[in-house]
């Protein structure tokens, strides 16, 4: 295509008019029932965006959220729970020690389970004490919302949703054990959609496929310790029989923070809204402090090193191994790092609480980006166009890491295996080959260029549903049919009986003529011998 | 929701960054291979847009085109064809005749298979034509497009894109027989996927489902009079074996001129872009002439009815029936209508030749619209808000019709055997129960209350693939899959082996062991037993 500029004034015009849309600007009362954590962080964008827009919003949180505090564009609603604040920190430290601790994999399975019981089962009282709250619940019923805006990865938003009669949007990144596939209907055929953890690309040989497959299969089960207590809770609440896939499936509209150049192509439901790289929207420039030490780094430019909001300590010997790493390359490392300084860390190495990811990735003297690939590092990474060095630690960062990874976008290492060479080579190699570079800044042109902004999507669905008090237009009929009628088995039974009734008959009709024919004379034949001898 | 208005600048500032991306003004070569008909007329808007957008465009069509025509948007380049453009003509004419014709199932459906039969080999040849005229196909190769957009709907487009070695865009309103199914390789539940022509709804009761699966299972048969010598030609031209399935799997996104407020919600893919009522942009005033038959039209208003582009004649016996009808109603009906007026033409009855369309159904005193319920009409009755009554011809015609329907916006009349008195009761149903105006509007409402116009949608779609060369990040790995392997066959198979295998060796083990604890002590008794005797 020549690079002929032209007046785009029809496309602009259209969006304009559209987005000048009398029914966009009306305003409404919106209640949002957000998971504490990373998860909470994800959504500030959207609810900012909504407050300008003069939607009034109410926010539920329990008296022992950590992330989640009084904010200008919304208001509090905080509800009293039988633990305390210093209970849910100490369980995200625990989250973040824990994933350093190299031992047998049997043993840190057991461990992992127990971790899981024991901090689903405090945030399951957190959401029973709350919905057994008569006060809040009934001021809740009062405050006549048009929508509540949830993430179903806890889903108690859900069941706030279906007892006060309000339509539901969802907000994630995405379910574990095939929850989001359940709740959409959306087919995911194990041949070519990795599953979560899976580690498989959707290019998978045979034994990959294997494993998909056994993680589809076991997947209804590994869920059951988190989720299967909001199914009764559920029941109880709303009086009458609900499942967890009745939670998931009462989504109007799901935002996902999820796209195409991250994750790959597999079938979607058109209520599904993908808003991958939402994070990356609303760059600032850097503080003065910031600014000095990218200028400061000469030719060579930075490296930005953060493990994201839950991790920010590390066990000395493994810090020695990255400070050590880390001043073998000619780039100013600028490191998220709260613990104590490791004491061989190299004069190239910042050590900060607290970093601008975001503006500092968008600098272009930044080199890398070492990161633990949680989804809002691996789209920050993707908008800016930085090559990654991905040192994932729990979740869906294994998946993450592997999809930069089979797009040559990245390097990933295991945190717990590698050695100082390891993470120096991964640096260099990153840095210096420059496939790497070419290869993100593919993605990232690919990612950006959308005919509207993730941001605006977002916002523009969740006052979708509030406009028309949901979107049932949008839900599959397949909501409605049983496991068997959904895969046709009553269907196939029928048409298979009828074929083999043909089938049957046909056989009895021929022998019947066969014997008419031929019996006779056979029998004549036979009688015949029988009297010759 | 309160009406209180607010600025929605942050969503127009973010709208208009996107449409003000430096990107979208770059200005490209795009080649179109159009399918002639109703087919050409839908992508003229889009054409208009991307010319406005600075794109060269080049046409091709054969000599004996009857609808596309010299452009002010377009070159078009004209191939010749071993028939005139009057046997085109004769074809739509005996297309439009063969719908009144009343004769019994089998001996209309030997003669619409016959004329399906000479019908698609005259285009085929057309095709082939093109393919083989080597001067133009050099000239193409030099021409150096960015991309093709085509219609798939005859799969001639699709063969010069792989010839170009070009990505293509595909713009159709659907495939029959699955075949856009099998082109994006999108799931589709025959337990709550309509198909075409089988006149169900996404909620179907068993019998209806059985009729679903049969014509599923029966479809890839069905087709292959059409489509199968566009293989053969695909295979001589690119010289390898190439399928239908691999000429429809071509495409790096598909825009579909449908959307989930007409069609029934269902799984989709990432490369399908949803562009229903792109025809009902681009609104003008009425003319004189019909504003002036609007303004006569008093209190009443007035009643549109058309039977599309294709068909303007009716044999004088419906047509009688029809008047008569017309004449029942206190609203002025503005006829399209080329044939010889039915002598029972009541004055209420204005006969055109030609009638702006969207624009009468834009105005406010038209209270039903008459329509053959092809896609077009049906998107301008939805985007205007009127109820219809509908009378199916053809092709997709009937199911368009049951959607409506079954949404409460319109009444179904089958043409053949309706009565002057179902036409005129089913006219004084939809304009004064006002269920039908309520439903209509709502639909209305869904239809247009989107992030993005579909006209702007489909042009940033085309320039898409246009700047990135294709849309590989949108595939899906499901095509490089064998069907066994799609559906998992393999890995069950060897899954199942597995479980067989350890509960034979398990049952072996288990009887080995019986035999080893039980197995001497019973021989013993037994030849105790047998001393004994």
């Amino acid at each position: 295509m020549a690079a002929r500029s032209r007046d785009p004034s029809p496309l602009v015009l259209g969006l304009l008019l559209c987005a000048l849309n009398p029914t966009v600007s009306q305003a409404g009362k919106l209640l949002l029932v957000p998971v504490d954590g990373s998860h909470w962080l994800s959504g500030l964008g959207v609810i900012e965006q909504l407050h300008q827009r003069g939607h009034d919003m109410v926010v539920l949180a329990s008296e022992a959220s950590v992330h989640i505090k009084e904010g200008a564009f919304y208001t509090l609603k905080r509800y009293p729970v039988p633990f305390r604040r210093e209970d849910v920190e100490e369980a995200f430290i625990k989250l973040g020690h824990g994933v350093f601790e190299n031992e047998p994999l049997l043993q840190r399975v057991v461990k992992t389970y127990k971790k899981v019981k024991e901090d689903s089962a405090l945030i399951f009282s957190a959401c029973s004490h709350l919905l057994h709250n008569k006060e809040l619940m009934a001021s809740l019923v009062e405050s006549r919302f048009d929508a509540v805006l949830a993430d179903p990865f806890l889903p108690c938003g859900p069941i706030v949703a279906l007892y006060l009669g309000l339509p539901a949007v969802f907000f994630l990144n995405a379910l574990p054990c095939g929850l989001d596939f359940q709740g959409t209907q959306c087919p995911n055929p194990p041949s070519y959609v990795p599953r979560a953890l899976s580690l498989n690309s959707d290019h998978m040989t045979f034994l990959p496929r294997v494993k998909n497959m056994l993680i589809f299969l076991s997947e209804s089960f590994l869920c059951n310790v988190v989720y299967s207590p909001y199914g009764a809770l559920a029941s109880e609440v709303l009086q009458k029989d609900v499942t967890v896939q009745d939670l998931m499936s009462s989504a109007s509209v799901w935002i996902l923070r999820s796209d195409f150049v991250k994750d790959y192509s597999r079938p979607i439901m058109p209520n599904m809204v993908f808003v991958g790289g939402i994070n990356c929207a609303g760059k600032n420039p850097l503080s003065e402090e910031f600014e000095a030490y990218v200028n400061a780094s000469g030719e060579h430019g930075i490296v930005v090193f953060s493990l994201g909001s839950m991790v920010s300590e590390i066990p000395e010997k493994k810090a020695m191994e990255i400070a050590d790493a880390l001043g073998k390359i000619p780039q100013t490392v600028l490191w998220r790092y709260t613990g104590t300084p490791p004491p061989n860390l190299a004069k190239n190495t910042i050590l900060v609480k607290w970093l601008p990811q975001n503006d500092l990735l968008g600098h272009p003297k930044t080199r890398a980006f070492i990161t633990h690939s949680g989804s809002h590092g691996i789209y920050e990474g993707i908008c800016n166009g930085v090559p990654m060095v991905m040192l994932p630690l729990f979740a869906d960062q294994m998946d993450n890491a592997k999809r930069m990874e089979t797009r040559g976008a990245g390097v990933t290492l295991n945190v717990l295996e590698m050695t100082s060479e390891d993470l120096a080579n991964a640096l260099k190699t990153v840095i210096s080959d420059k496939s790497y570079k070419e290869n993100i800044m593919r993605l990232s042109r690919l990612h950006k260029d959308r005919p509207i902004e993730p941001l605006d999507l977002a916002v523009f669905w969740v006052e979708f549903v509030m406009r028309h008090k949901g979107a049932p237009h949008l839900r599959p009929a397949a909501h409605d049919l049983t496991w068997y009628q959904y895969h046709s088995l009553d269907v196939i039974g029928f048409l298979l009986a009828i074929v083999l009734g043909v089938v049957f008959i046909a056989y009895k009709c021929c022998a019947w003529g066969c014997r008419k024919c031929f019996g006779k004379k056979g029998r004549v034949k036979k009688s015949h011998k029988s009297k010759a001898h």
